[in-house]
């Protein structure tokens, strides 16, 4: 720790909306100071002419992508950059002894051959992916205490995990009958480079399914952490649409229960003790179903539960912030724990409403 | 038909949201002249000064609801009115000789028990109600050229059994598997009484669900026709969403293939197949998934299929304009068909994009 | 006129928000068959694979610019280019015979100097430039009606223009008071390339002003009309704003009165007279103020009027389609006017509400 | 303060948007303690009832509306009503010590009379009235911290006074050209009870002016302290107008310079000197405009300043958040200087981007 007893972090690929969010959450974080930020095209710009409304926050200029020196300056590092690059920066970070925090899909998979397959990347750096723990705490909170390499949960996996994991780990459902309904804000697309689709012109007011059919990156995923939690192979049915908004995602997952004389009320206890030790996640009341809103500028999920009896269904929806819960405050409370911190430090539970 | 050549039709209710699209709609109908509007909080008004953008077209002053007085002058009613009214008019609309298209939930059951049960509402009066024909055009076309008193489907009605009919019709699924995720913008939640969730304050940026576990009113209105479909009963697992924006309707459906060797193109041609005759009803190219906003102001329903082969699912996605095709539009269509005009006279089939 | 009894018309630029809205309007155009769609990134692409919601309407391959082979096909031409192109085709066009209306905004300037410090480009095409009219009909009717080519005025400049025109033309108020405070939906900055400040993400749920101080390009040409109504040089304040929603404009147009004593009703009276013979612009009630929801999917121009006795202000507010009146539905009202046609021809005049 | 080393507060009105903003801000707040959320409709409700998402942070019971009581138990009290009722629950508030922030219009008027003229309301209060000071710290910080009631500011006049405040402070422009065109989210219309105008369906993708002419309730609550920072009577052109979005205000204020020889720089540098002991206003850089988007979530607000040569104009535009900066911010900032502790204590000042 410097002088300021807070530990030096770095944030690579700053300008974007991961980037952007890790700054503002970092920028009250009260054990860390962010002592460089990174990028490409923005390389030599002040961070406050990228985003204006901080200026008065932050007076750091976005530096060149430096590994060996990132590693020197700083005791922890967020990357959050496309797909494929994290992977070639993250052994010199280790070497210099960094705790690396990967917001891309890179060391999310396992089984490499997995993410070559869905990612189109040739890696044949098997043994520090397999170092990585998947960060999804409220699963894997001991192991990524004690990891160096984190690769953060995609937003989707996120809600959709936190949803449906006490269903999988008690073998209160028929696997193959999950299928997730999932809707998300168009700020996951990303800032750069700037998509027709996500136009405020035509995705406002319209609504669409996607990667229809298992088509979405994102579906081996949550079948990796599915089948974990079943202990035995799980395929799901995953479907990603757009809502015209900014922010959120809301995961309705359908499944079929092996018990059917379980009630609402059961699975609220169940959810309960599951959750017990998890503070970003809320278990809603009796018929109380979440909204994003409530989500939006926090690191909480918010999971509301419905049975219907006639056809002895679950309906599980799961409500995050897909920018916070879903990518930058997830990895803030993973690094919490992988410093041994308090899992909250410094993260937002409490949403403007409305 | 008067001098104008033109049959002269009522609408009761004219002032609400299905009332403006009525209205709108019939303005523009080369067959039909609007010669009474009909409503209670706003008698005596100018139809102009409560929608001042249309006061250059229609000059007519809402009256008092009189169904004497209404069955004598006109040739066909529109009720566009809260649940639970309409069925104690329309005895002497009938009896006027007037055809009479309701677009409340009073005549879409062919069991009143249901009705009541669903509706809390006992009627007495079966043997009108048994006149009524589900004015669903791409299903009961030929009932509806026949009868005098139709009762328009719902919104989300429209949207699901469209999407799922074929696959029902044709024995291609297992009918019990079948999950129906439906969204829909908030339009569909009326203008009166406004409601607190349904201010924009509230409704922006914000997703949920409601009415979860099979309890929202759609639910024995979509079981009723798809068991009709099927043969047998059928219960389908049906969520509305609501999407914060303000037109529109996506249903998003699930079921397993009786057939797991069938693929996407099989099912397109199928549907195409299914919907040869329907003037109103798209069937999108393959891996083409519609979105909302190609349906917006018109009366199609855009339709796109996916197959899922690990899972031997398909999903089917259908996209409405959920106050044309999901109510206004398709009384018209279901009129066009009584009066023994072409299916899609006076309506509008082009959107504005974006 | 071909076999059809339609004339054959080209559009140049068909994929972009102009060009689509072309297409929408002109397949319901009864005079007019599109026989020509042009463009440069989606040359060989059907038509209907840009936009897939058309499909079922429109069978054209979007084709190479060839002006000598559309001229010889085409009896009138709609060039939807960036600026800067149109004054290279034009040429050719108009030798072939042929209409030509520009939506850029080459052909808007009287004076080339003033475009070429505006827009960056040289020209030496005096002759033809100032053989162009200024295609707002409201103003330039029979001169219009006699061209051959039109220069189709900006969306700002035809909201902020049909508001104050009676102002000043009849001499009501201080020029040099006039200030337009014009905000605008977002599909006014265009398809391609998408920009980052039109992404959902960023421009909704927020509000702002930019080129403030006289700085947009619309600002000659507002000034060069408004002297032209004046019959002497006129400056005055325009400032443009972003609204987070897809269609409309709003001018908010703020003057003092020369004579103090005028009050609204005398306004709404020289509104009424000056506008008397124009189907497309709606001078609305004492105290009603025009939205722009009621302009969208229309042609109209709705137009409030306010006078605060207090401060000798008159203020006028007008609202239109940025993509209809503000550019493609007055294109193809000039068109109508062009031709001999009936001005309203083709054009829609009722929007959907909500 | 009680063991908690906090000071007791309530809130009456705390189910509205004003309360819940108190709510949200208080609870993160170090000095206080909210021990009393009282209401009238929701009475006896858990406040996590009414709104869900807050139910893990507040565990209070809405309580009738009992001054004495209410007195007794809390050292400072915020009053979010409608107009008219705060004046005749604060007298009994005061006597028993209590320091009161009304977020009513009850006590910023100087002038009874002129608050009479425009709510409608007559009172005989004036002694207690008289002691109340207008609640907008920029301006009248010191007699804010030696106040024990404070009338704080509506939402308008705090965006519109920001802004234009140093121009008529120091003389820089005519008084009488001062023209401020308004932009709110619709937020500032309140949760109850319900408007149509304020339903999504209505209210989104439209936008329109209201209360034109003057006749907006701000105008003499701006036009009072505008004329106290002149030094005489200042009369102003404000329009305020409705943004399809939830959160915002941007003010766009534009004046003539007395000295057209000032140029942008200049004006900056006034500005940065009037607020440079204001942590709550940002000056932004020479071309840079403020986005309401900014302003979301914190309780700053944004001034950007242009300068028009050709006019002699200056346009500033100011943005907050209507319901922080423009509503309960503001009011905490004032409790904070009543108290005597920093005036930033317990407020955000990071927006959530995008």
């Amino acid at each position: 720790m410097g002088d300021s007893g807070r530990i030096p972090v770095g944030i690579v690929g700053a300008s974007g909306y991961g980037g952007i969010q890790l700054v503002r959450l970092l920028l009250e974080h009260p054990n860390v100071e962010i002592v460089y930020v990174g990028g490409r095209s923005t390389v030599g710009k002040e961070f406050g002419e990228i985003y204006p409304h901080l200026a008065h926050r932050i007076k750091l200029t976005v530096e060149d992508v430096d590994t060996a020196v990132i590693g020197d300056r700083c005791e922890a590092v967020f990357l959050s950059l496309p797909n494929g690059l994290a992977y070639k920066m993250t052994p010199t970070l280790l070497e210099k002894g960094c705790k690396v925090l990967d917001l891309s899909a890179d060391y999310r998979f396992a089984n490499l051959s997995t993410y070559s397959q869905w990612y189109g990347v040739d890696r044949d750096d098997a043994a520090i992916a397999s170092t990585a723990v998947y960060g999804l705490p409220e699963l894997y909170r001991s192991r990524i205490a004690e990891a160096q390499l984190v690769g953060c949960p995609g937003c989707y996996p996120t809600a959709s995990l936190l949803g449906i994991a006490p269903l999988l780990k008690q073998g209160l459902i028929v696997p193959e009958t999950a299928i997730i309904d999932a809707k998300s804000g168009t700020s996951g697309g990303g800032r750069q480079p700037p998509k027709t689709n996500m136009l405020l012109a035509e995705a406002d007011n319209s609504f669409s399914a996607y990667n229809v059919g298992g088509r979405h990156r994102h579906t081996p995923e949550i079948e990796q952490i599915c089948s974990d939690l079943a202990g035995h192979e799980v395929l799901v049915q995953f479907t990603p649409h757009l809502i015209p908004m900014v922010r959120g995602i809301l995961s309705t997952i359908y499944a079929t229960m092996r018990d059917p004389g379980l009630v609402r009320d059961d699975l609220l206890t169940i959810y309960r003790a599951f959750y017990r030790a998890c503070p970003w996640v809320r278990i809603l009341p009796s018929s109380t179903y979440p909204q994003t809103k409530w989500a939006s500028g926090t690191n909480l999920c918010y999971i509301g539960i419905e049975v219907d009896p006639r056809t002895s269904r679950v309906i599980v929806m799961s409500a995050i912030d897909n920018l916070l819960k879903g990518q930058a405050g997830q990895a803030v409370q993973c690094l919490n724990l992988m410093m041994g911190w308090d899992e909250t430090l410094g993260l937002p539970e409490l949403s403007f409403y409305p």
